[in-house]
């Protein structure tokens, strides 16, 4: 066996702490470092905060000290914003690692940021790592899957992913995200004050497009409550009726005025039928779907860890889904 | 828009001519070279042989000539046995060719013909090329279709694909290839002689298990046919009551005794409910079905046309679907 990837974590919210839980089950992955700024976790074994046995590393807030060690790659969930951290994936970069995060921005920024996506890409050439955003969503079900499934496929003419969730066995968080609870003037308020709403279809729209060579001319986002016709709940939530249990989103990628890319999020508490379908119009046509939907919290930290491999065999720059090599669970 | 890749076609029998038409309808692929044996075939343009347009390729007989054009990679499809092409891949590598083959058993010939794939990998990696086996079956439905979806399971215990086909949309070669018609007693001495069963199972179980770090001890396939109730029938075969319409087949690869991964291939005429199913039991558990299934014909040639762009992306070697970047069909 090969040694062990050495990895450093870098943020212990919710997320962190599922990845170190994780990759400490994986043969091929050593924690080696963790980063946290809260000062309330520094000096706290990784494993025990994270809810898993001791694994020796302390967490730390200090930076130049964790990026200091030895490691290959460092995963970075401290933030949905890649503005705001886009300095941390170039102090990772800077000192010769390569980085994965669950930022949703990251996923496909080269037409929102191409600045920054600019930027980082230059950097990690220079340094000859790679930089990758990934998740379940975006990152997966409804972009990297589909373009998966395309390889069976001579032709393409558009693309339909629905993702169908019952929100009420996601984390809080998740639920509160997607207005659960609210009334339909105050999911209005906060949906205008942008705190409601699932980031990553422009990731997803713009990833598929730019593998399939499509120059999409218009790209769109609508949103709007599900209401709850009879009351619902989840362990953290009481929806009564009339309230809204969560959200509709629709996300769509135009192309000389043609609908070439939509996706559906139906997440609310007690959805009846969950389910990810995939829909390629083309030849041949191709309907997949994973019944019962693909559980969203799992999957995105199952999603990282499972791109060390591959990310650690790409090229060198600012990668995406769509050019790094096929990744797939490994255990041994 | 960067220029096309330059692709030579070995073989023009039906699967070949078929990579011609649809390589013809992708601007960022250019036909430069077409060979074969058949003297029949001899200086007629490659498109008009292929049934699509004139293409300016006069197919050729002479491999000297053929591999000493101006190409980034050989499209060879001039048979299923390795130990027969692999003096052919090995000509298209010395002549600084990457090559992509419909030959199943290149799909994961480490285990089974380790020689050859010791041989074919260095030589690859010595000229700087890359060499991959891939198809719809072997892959993409059986391997690495579950691999990519793994991506998103933390744990996976079990492989479980079934493909249900109904064969009468298929090509004849493919329904003879299946037994549909024979007598119970011709498919038994017809199997036993080799004719008839699906080549790739073992392929596409080597390919899981390298991929999930599992050590298997035991592969194994059984074919049964499956006889016709009732009279059923393609445009090229009739079958009467008490005849095989087709087969069953299945796979089944153990580590330590236990069955870790079972692929089921059912293939006959008149298959009333045909699918693609994959499921992973792990965590969480995943089932993912292509409703209808995909098309096999044209899957398999659109599968070699879309691994191109990835392929040349790979590390030169002899690689497998599980280790190039991600394939997707791509336009523009």
């Amino acid at each position: 066996m090969t040694s062990p990837l050495r990895v450093i974590q870098m943020g212990l919210g919710p997320i962190g702490q599922r990845l170190v839980q994780y990759l400490s089950q994986r043969p091929h992955l050593k924690l080696v470092g963790a980063l946290d700024i809260d000062p309330a976790k520094e000096g706290q074994d990784a494993g025990l905060l994270s809810g898993t046995r001791a694994l020796g590393v302390a967490v730390s807030a200090d930076p130049t000290q964790v990026l200091g060690l030895e490691a290959q790659v460092v995963l970075l969930t401290t933030g949905s914003s890649l503005t705001r951290i886009e300095a941390q994936i170039a102090s990772c970069v800077r000192a010769g690692k390569s980085v994965v995060s669950t930022c949703e921005e990251l996923a496909c920024p080269f037409d929102d940021q191409p600045h920054i996506a600019a930027r980082l890409d230059e950097l990690a050439r220079n340094h000859g790592v790679a930089v990758l955003g990934t998740g379940v969503n975006p990152g997966f079900l409804m972009d990297a899957l589909p373009l998966f499934l395309s390889s069976a496929c001579q032709e393409v003419r558009a693309v339909e992913v629905q993702r169908h969730q019952d929100a009420s066995i996601r984390r809080l968080p998740f639920q509160r995200k997607i207005g659960a609870g609210l009334s339909p003037e105050e999911f209005a308020t906060q949906h205008r004050a942008g705190q409601i709403r699932h980031v990553g279809f422009a990731q997803s729209i713009n990833l598929i497009a730019r593998a399939f060579g499509w120059t999409l001319d218009q790209v769109e986002e609508a949103v709007e409550p599900v209401i709850a016709h009879r009351p619902t709940a989840s362990s953290f939530i009481q929806v009564e009726a009339g309230q809204c249990a969560g959200l509709r989103q629709i996300g769509t990628g135009r192309a000389q005025g043609r609908v070439r890319i939509t996706l559906e999020l139906e997440a609310y508490l007690g959805h009846p039928r969950p389910h990810d379908t995939v829909v390629l119009r083309g030849q041949p046509e191709i309907r997949s779907t994973v019944s019962g939907g693909v559980d969203g919290d799992i999957a995105t930290c199952a999603m990282v860890i499972n791109a060390l491999p591959a990310l650690l065999q790409a090229r060198p720059g600012l990668r995406t889904m769509a050019d790094i090599p096929l990744c797939h669970w490994q255990g041994g």
